[in-house]
């Protein structure tokens, strides 16, 4: 983050709570991407501890999107308890992995009565003050009102599809969800998406052979490229392209030591078929 | 910052004060530019609490520019009271503000004696010891000699500068002093400023009607773009330009979810010219 | 660091040890560059309290490199003392500058055994864990088997070789070990290494006279630039390119207020003559 802004979010929870450890996920998060937010609070949260979630990918901020803060349902597994900021289907994901498939309580937060500067920066104005204050003991219910957590805004899915070619080789259709610093393209596919009853065979391909992965017709470049299915970085030739299970369970194409989103001109957002 | 610099002055900060809190503001002034670290810490300072500020933009490092430690007036507003950086300009507004236009003692830091390598290097070797031996309860005056306040480097101001065109509309003449990483260009004027008694309709201009933004004669390329007045960046279109209060209270051209610096092609430091 | 790779290594070490404080001296090392990497570990030993430094510049993670957890010698000096990361060479130098040239003990750190997803990214997996163990006391021993500290992996020493040409001028053959977010670029040679007993008129040109450098023969492109020698870059004019003693004590080229690095286009990594 080039700008201040994240420091004086930092600086209002502080004066609010003093001693508060504050740590930073990234702030890398392309503007206005909600999705990649969303996808990155996702993978991360199975290793945060207890606490609060603070989060801001804002295209609406002004408009009528309700500041939220969601309570997850215990999980008895120690993560964070809380997440606060916008309803635009940033938080919800993430919330739900912590509570087990569903959200225990929410709260539309209430904006101060205050002037047009306020209108533009929620993370100082809204959502740090009521972090601070869930970290200093308020109760949830005295930041806004209760809503239905099933009026909360949700992304789509992102693509998984299973499929079978005419000559028996089966396809997976899926999104790339996220590319990251060092260029490995991450799919929302996992690999139990393969290796489903119907696709035992897939597993086993996944392990142990070979793949074909080719671009979505999507963008009507169709060219080809062979994949190997390896553990571990180390199992491929530098510069060698193939497909590991990476360190979120998902599957991901990668390079030993380069960029495969480089290799392949692939970015986010993006489709793939795999094809074996 | 790239670099090892910011975590080494962590490193000096907290071996001296083990348990002290350090809020990174920003990391991303571009190098050299005085005046954009004193508008930085000038929109940062009325969200941070007590405590000690410590800024380096330092194009005179080595030379016999002077290291200060500036003590705000109590303001009573809990606000920053020292000020630790390089006489420069970088800090003397952020410390005005917060002590109500004044500064109450300032002390030019000593340098120890040292070699040639402490030379390149104040933030490390003079600046976070200072401001180390502030936490720890040293006072001001064994850092330093008293220096009058008077005496401190102040940047010229930024440009506000009203007029009237022959045709009787009006015209506020002001410098970019900021451009966000979303492309949002801050402008030094403030709503305020147009709103004078004098301009008593252009107050209401603002609010409800629209306005006419030329780029500055100053590069001789006077294109027009017309800007819609908004309170917030949801009342425009996707990519449409508008001019709004930011969230610091500053007038500031912008455009929805598009970075309004690559649609006009503006930067920092420039300035333009609003009609009405 | 635009991913959330640091900040999920936060959370794992604040998790496990509450109210840690963790500093961050760098996230840009350019990926796999575990010589720079190194480099800026040396640069950033001498001002770290005490404590346990957590380094990872990894691309062997996955293969059979080990991760290991080093002991520095008891230096007196208040140093870290724990080196955990990658058996790779990013660690060595650091803990034995801080051991004062040796290592007292060292451990091979134990894998969990776990799934594949563990398989790529230690730093969260097997790093942080072993860093918040030491911070909760328990004793290194403990962590995994203990290795003999000359099986450690080692880097090359960068280049610093001396000579002489028929002319009787005096060369210097040395190697870019970093170009910082300013465009210096810092050599391996100190002063001292120029400074030697058969170099005794070299040691005042470098404080009073001039050098010529030459790129290094290395690429074929021989361009000459004359450096001149000073104490500070504020010792040189706007744009001037110099030589001075940097703030680590290392030989840098320099320009004033502009990017040595740009004006010369040379790279860490690359080989430079000084010639006198």
């Amino acid at each position: 983050m080039q700008d201040e802004f994240v420091g004086i979010v930092h600086a209002v929870l502080t004066a609010t709570s003093p001693g508060l450890t504050v740590i930073d996920l990234t702030h890398h998060i392309p503007p206005f991407d909600v999705r990649a937010g969303s996808h990155a609070l996702t993978r991360s949260v199975p290793y945060l501890g207890h606490g609060i979630v603070l989060a801001v990918v804002d295209p609406g901020v002004g408009s009528d999107r309700r500041g939220v803060c969601l309570q997850a349902e215990s999980s008895g597994s120690g993560g964070p308890q809380f997440f606060v900021g916008p309803d635009n289907g940033l938080l919800i994901a993430a919330a739900e992995l912590v509570g087990g498939g569903s959200i225990a309580r929410g709260v539309e937060l209430e904006r101060s009565a205050g002037d047009g500067a306020a209108t533009t920066f929620d993370g100082r104005d809204v959502f740090a003050p009521a972090a601070a204050a869930l970290c200093g003991g308020v109760p949830l219910e005295e930041l806004g009102s209760l809503i239905d957590p099933a009026t909360l805004v949700r992304l789509p899915a992102p693509t998984i599809e299973r499929g079978r070619l005419a000559d028996g080789r089966h396809t997976l259709r899926t999104e790339i969800t996220w590319v990251d610093h060092f260029g490995n393209l991450q799919l929302a596919a996992r690999p139990a998406d393969v290796a489903a009853p119907a696709y035992t065979e897939a597993r086993e391909i996944l392990t142990l052979g070979s793949l074909t992965v080719e671009l979505s017709p999507a963008d009507g470049s169709g060219s080809q490229r062979t994949l190997r299915c390896v553990e571990t970085f180390a199992d491929l030739a530098p510069a060698e392209l193939g497909l590991l299970q990476d360190s979120n369970g998902h599957l991901a194409v990668v390079a030993n030591q380069a960029s495969a989103a480089q290799m392949l001109t692939l970015a986010a957002g993006e489709l793939v078929v795999l094809t074996w």
